[in-house]
């Protein structure tokens, strides 16, 4: 670390480094659930207590990623100078994550994925419908679609935030581009990749065989408020 | 294990030990198949010569499963105090699990997964006709649909039961939700899982290129009849 | 060993001994593949220079399957007493195989698996066209459709002896039920199981989004000569 | 190596060994994300400063693939005679893979699969529209169709050549055969046959479900010329 690099408390200094962990293995579950192929994909997580977030190096093999490479951003998106991997540039997403952090202080963490069946339900600009009880404990309803909007400035956070805020889904399907998923931390946020992409194909493979049969409003709130609450060993780990 | 635990005769003890090993190693088959994502999919195994079954605890990672936190329940759905993993809530699909080991005293295993061919037949609510030998063999016709039912008292169970009850299959598939399979013990409710999958998925792609030609019932009844009794080294496992 | 062992010449027994090894370690290959749950699909290959084949016992574990418990048998496919793993039941596809033998004998192995794109074909009795060039190499045309027979009698053998029989085809869908291959030897008939399921998906896939070109036969027919002829190492080891 | 090997200098000699590791490892990337079976698909890699490349031998297992039996050709196509593996016979498409490097100087690495989405496009003979974002950054347009072509003289060689010369896609579907990609290395060329399976996959499922919502021209050439000039750690590794 050179002598740049900011002088953070010990807590901050320790919370850093737990993020750094968790975000290097927790790109681990995009490969094992095969979401991502070659260097696409990132993962990032809200540094707690701070006004800082750890993101994945753009462009380097999954296999080569470890908490010491991980990149180290301030809300700007800007590369903390002087900290561990900040040689290297950080995902060409982090203006988006970045964006998400500044404008819901509820987000502890953001995935970017182009999972296939996601993807295609993205290339249509067409919501997922809420068929199966598994989405309706996860995410509580449909899946939204945000606008199309492409890198350079801050338009694809935007369009994330604008989605995002106040709905139920932890997941948004970027028209053309694919998912983004925020949660309480990272690990949240994976866990809503995998769940997306696997709602998205099992309502893709559904439907093309014949209709489907909805499921009733009030069947849904009651599978979502019971699973935010009750599901697990640690629900308030959730919301 | 603390003072409140039951005292089991050593019989009981063993035949508890067998069962957590059992299913605890059984979810790993979930995974080896690809029919669960994250922590979804459960497995329970009756404990033979008591009221009592052995169930996965509630979103705990499947890395992290292994005999010591598989979590003992009476036939009430309710957790044995005292015993290994008490301290944990059992999956939330207990009480559909307790309700078919009440009411179906020839069942010693039971398994619940998400897997995707299966729910998108589930989310049309349509039953798998019985168009290839091996399904004939396994299920002995088609795979019914069982009613839509949500979390919260015993309509999953008595659905479950209702459908299967006097059925050759031991799948359901529960409308908007997913497949429950029975079995004579564990590793044979899993089987008829990692089965249903793949009668799901082959039935699906056979489907959408083209008209399916029947098998006869006759023929049926005889592949039906032939590998419940004389499949395999131990055919009598099995009925 | 027991005393009734047939007294084999050490020139058998040591072929014997090559394929048994064969045999077990092939089946990795139907895993490798996805060919194959649980414990269907089984692969065979003939003792070259004696009236015997070794095929696998009937519904053992994948993970379970060395040279020691392979099962051999003669031609009739009855279990040759006395001899490693003859305390077990063989492949209850047994009697396909032996039908095979005793009826081409330029066959030296065959494999039987459940694939889901080949038994999707098998589904609708429907060959499989051939619009790819690695079909029109490793077939030399379509994938012909054999059929509807049950296990109990000779008409499974039968079935695929005579749809192969002059055929360029290694592999046949039997009707509602699933391929069955042939080949010089095991790992020649292993991989026309791999291939059929690969342009199976690959020509499903093909035709679902429209319509298919198909190649010129005297296409065909020169991909096919080429390949039999001049591929590989060992050209000389397919025919 | 033979007393027939040519005297190349230290510094080929460097080159080559570099090329035939990275060649040799390359092919374990085809089977990570099953863009073959068996022994189908080859990499190859051009010698920087030489007029020579690198390709696998044909026939032989992904398994026994190692830097000491890559074959060194020519630009004709022609084995090196004395070096290390010149016993035995290069992959059957090399001579196409010489062809582009003799008609392409600026192109360092070929590589040929028969992954299914890409060849399910190729049986069609349709090339896949770009509508989506991870496509314009990668090929900057659609993915084209060359020329049915057989092997046995320079058609498929000159097929690519012909389609991808001035184009920004580095990969073409030849017509019902499957999809070849070219790259500033061998590396390059693998990423882009990872790369057109993904986008062949997801184009397929995208459009089996309803109408695609295009890019607008100007929004793919605006990802496109990013993506070329500023993603990951090394742009000019690129191009």
């Amino acid at each position: 670390m050179s002598s740049e690099a900011p002088a953070f408390t010990p807590e901050v200094e320790a919370a850093i480094q737990t993020v750094r962990e968790d975000v290097a293995r927790l790109h681990g579950e995009l490969v094992r659930y095969n979401l991502i192929v070659w260097t696409g994909g990132n993962v990032s997580g809200r540094v707690p207590g701070a006004e800082l977030f750890v993101i994945k190096p753009s462009g380097v093999s999954y296999d080569d990623l470890d908490a010491s490479n991980m990149i180290l951003c301030d809300l700007d998106g800007n590369v903390v100078p002087g900290t561990a991997g900040s040689e290297r540039s950080p995902s060409s997403d982090t203006a988006a994550h970045a964006y998400v952090y500044r404008n819901m202080p509820e987000v502890g963490g953001v995935v970017h994925t182009h999972s296939d069946y996601a993807v295609a339900w993205a290339a249509r600009g067409e919501e997922i419908p809420c068929v199966i009880t598994a989405m309706a404990d996860e995410f509580g309803g449909p899946i939204p679609v945000g606008p199309f909007a492409i890198i350079g400035d801050d338009s694809i956070g935007r369009g994330i935030v604008e989605t995002l805020r106040g709905h139920r889904s932890r997941a948004v399907l970027m028209q053309n581009h694919g998912p983004f998923t925020i949660g309480v931390d990272a690990k949240d946020a994976v866990k809503a990749a995998v769940m997306v992409e696997d709602v998205a194909r099992t309502v893709h493979l559904a439907r093309e065989a014949g209709p489907l049969i909805p499921i009733p409003q009030e069947a849904i709130d009651s599978l979502f408020n019971r699973y935010q609450n009750v599901y697990g060993q640690n629900a308030d780990a959730r919301r």
